[in-house]
């Protein structure tokens, strides 16, 4: 007997996947962290008003949820100020790319991105047969310039950027991203990933046209409304692209908590400002704690700080595995000269107390070896 | 400005989605239905253990699910007697039979099923570019003889049944379907649908050898379990078939709420067997009104009664939409001659009573209109 047969792009996929959880290293060590600051989750967590919802949604879990996400969608789109039809929910961030990339890209596809950029989108387009053009960031930032004169010299499908940027929590100006916008050439598509909008200053997610057809905007309630587990995410683009997303997606995909809680999520902004403020106050404590260690913290305009280790990657991956094995999960990039630096999530002062103290051991340890 | 690129496969798909929701028909009516019996849900509703899980889950809905469902996973595979690498768990068995057909079926591969069977996995068929071969149902139930043959004179990488059936409430006993595997040609995958086995009769899931390369089994907490908006479904075949789903899958993509719900709900034994005497009187009762109305209900190994409407597909639409039309949510098959009869989920006894008011009527409206 023989198995399947699968596709021959399915046979040249890797068997890797984009991140490892914390639920694994915790097994793996035979002990539960005490701090969890390594995926940018949101510590200061939900709304009341959504855990309420959600709660409330529990015993009506029989039912499907709705698969237009009618409420939700209508919702954003008055928050948004555009119409139902420019909007598409689904099951976080992750998923949405992967729809769209299904949408657009055969095997031998061009897309452009930046070295070091989100691992999740490289594991879509590489899925779906794509070829990743990668440019390397400038300075600590993405490079639209960069990125824009890549997708013309391969003829790219689509292009990703996110403002706020993740791993280093740079951003870049409304200005510079809807400069980029207008350059875009003919018939690519710009993947403008928010996830992290709400924790920017105040100028950064530029106007668009919703109609404009050269632009998806993504944003997620799994950072700025603390809903990481819940899975709901949505993009913002022209109808035309909105409509093919219901060609190919799983309708019955979301949850049902999930959706209603993120509509009272939506509506609690008093929640939202808090929570900003929280991260805000978690940012500069932990510049300061790397300061205190001889370090120094990136401009951050996430719920994240990236912290400059001081020498190369090496360095960097032996200060992360101290931290780690100290019990606070952490990340960090995965690219040179990125990867000279930890990344560490904003979260209530327990959990960054346990990074100050596993830090400096973490330093002192990571010296000794080299 | 033109639009994105979108692939020749995208390009090529309709919009039609495979379902319609009650939300949506709910909105067009401009009023709640007083029952909501037509999607196979289980209003009899989820264990309590579940909804306190799913509770007390709310308050950290800020931490991913864990991408390897590793408890819930252990736990189904301790429970079917398997290993751990035999089983997947995915977004509902929508979201299985998605990842499934993307990792088997190219545009022009032929894939089997029954004409008026599952349109969802039809609909993901269609989305990756495969050739749909369908076969009548036998009586109104799927025929493995016929599936068997239709496969061959195809080369089918995929062979679809659901046994028990929907929407016919029919099932095979377990040997009809393991003779079924016995005669699958080479290269051929049968996914064995069990989403409706917890209410079947003992002896309809056939033992299978986990390690058999020739059939993946799909299951869901959506049914039994009373957790549909959860999304919680899992699949048992061979290691090999089951680690080409993390080649393609969203790893994040499940909730994390009802990961721990649904390892709750599998622990509550005695709330499924409470739920399946539920379902078993709720089929009496909903034959009984089918009978007291002269009408046939058919046999059903499942949560749901499909009930001949004595005429044709014409007439059984009639009937639906003045049942529906009269708030009661229900559903019936596509395709003649299975259309015939109107399809009715169990649910709790004021939701039956409000279908046993509404049918009489809708049944001498439509014979009216004959």
């Amino acid at each position: 007997m023989t198995g399947p047969r699968f596709t021959r792009l399915v046979q040249s996929l890797p068997s890797t996947v984009p991140f490892v959880g914390p639920e694994t290293q915790e097994r793996a060590r035979g002990a539960v962290f005490d701090a969890r600051l390594g995926a940018n989750e949101n510590g200061f967590g939900p709304s009341p008003r959504a855990i309420a919802a959600m709660t409330e949604a529990a015993a009506e879990i029989w039912k499907y949820a709705d698969p237009e996400s009618h409420d939700l969608r209508h919702a954003l789109a008055a928050h948004l100020g555009v119409t139902p039809d420019h909007v598409i929910v689904g099951e976080g961030i992750d998923g949405l790319l992967g729809y769209l990339v299904r949408l657009l890209i055969e095997p031998g596809d061009p897309v452009v991105t930046s070295e070091g950029a989100y691992p999740t989108f490289n594991f879509h387009v590489a899925g779906f047969g794509g070829v990743l053009h990668k440019v390397p960031y400038l300075g600590d930032a993405e490079d639209p310039a960069a990125l824009i004169t890549a997708a013309r010299e391969t003829g790219a499908k689509l292009i990703y950027i996110a403002n706020p940027d993740n791993p280093m929590g740079s951003c870049h100006p409304a200005a510079v991203i809807a400069a980029m916008i207008e350059q875009m050439p003919e018939g690519a598509l710009l993947i403008l990933d928010e996830a992290y909008i709400e924790f920017a200053p105040e100028g950064t997610a530029p106007a668009i046209d919703p109609d404009d057809p050269r632009v998806i905007r993504m944003r997620t309630f799994s950072k700025g409304y603390g809903m990481a587990g819940a899975r709901v995410a949505y993009a913002v683009a022209a109808p035309a692209l909105i409509a093919a997303f219901h060609k190919v997606r799983n309708h019955f995909g979301m949850n049902r908590a999930a959706q209603i809680g993120a509509l009272a999520a939506l509506q609690d902004t008093g929640h939202l400002a808090q929570t900003v403020a929280k991260v805000d106050r978690a940012r500069a404590r932990l510049a300061q704690i790397a300061a205190e260690n001889g370090l120094r913290a990136l401009p951050s305009a996430t719920n994240f700080v990236t912290i400059d280790c001081g020498g190369d990657g090496d360095f960097a991956r032996r200060v992360l595995a101290g931290v780690v094995r100290r019990g606070v999960f952490i990340r960090m990039p995965f690219t040179p000269p990125q990867d000279r630096c930890i990344r560490v999530s904003c979260g209530p002062d327990g959990e960054l107390d346990a990074f100050a103290r596993a830090l400096p051991q973490a330093l002192a340890e990571a010296r000794a070896a080299t």
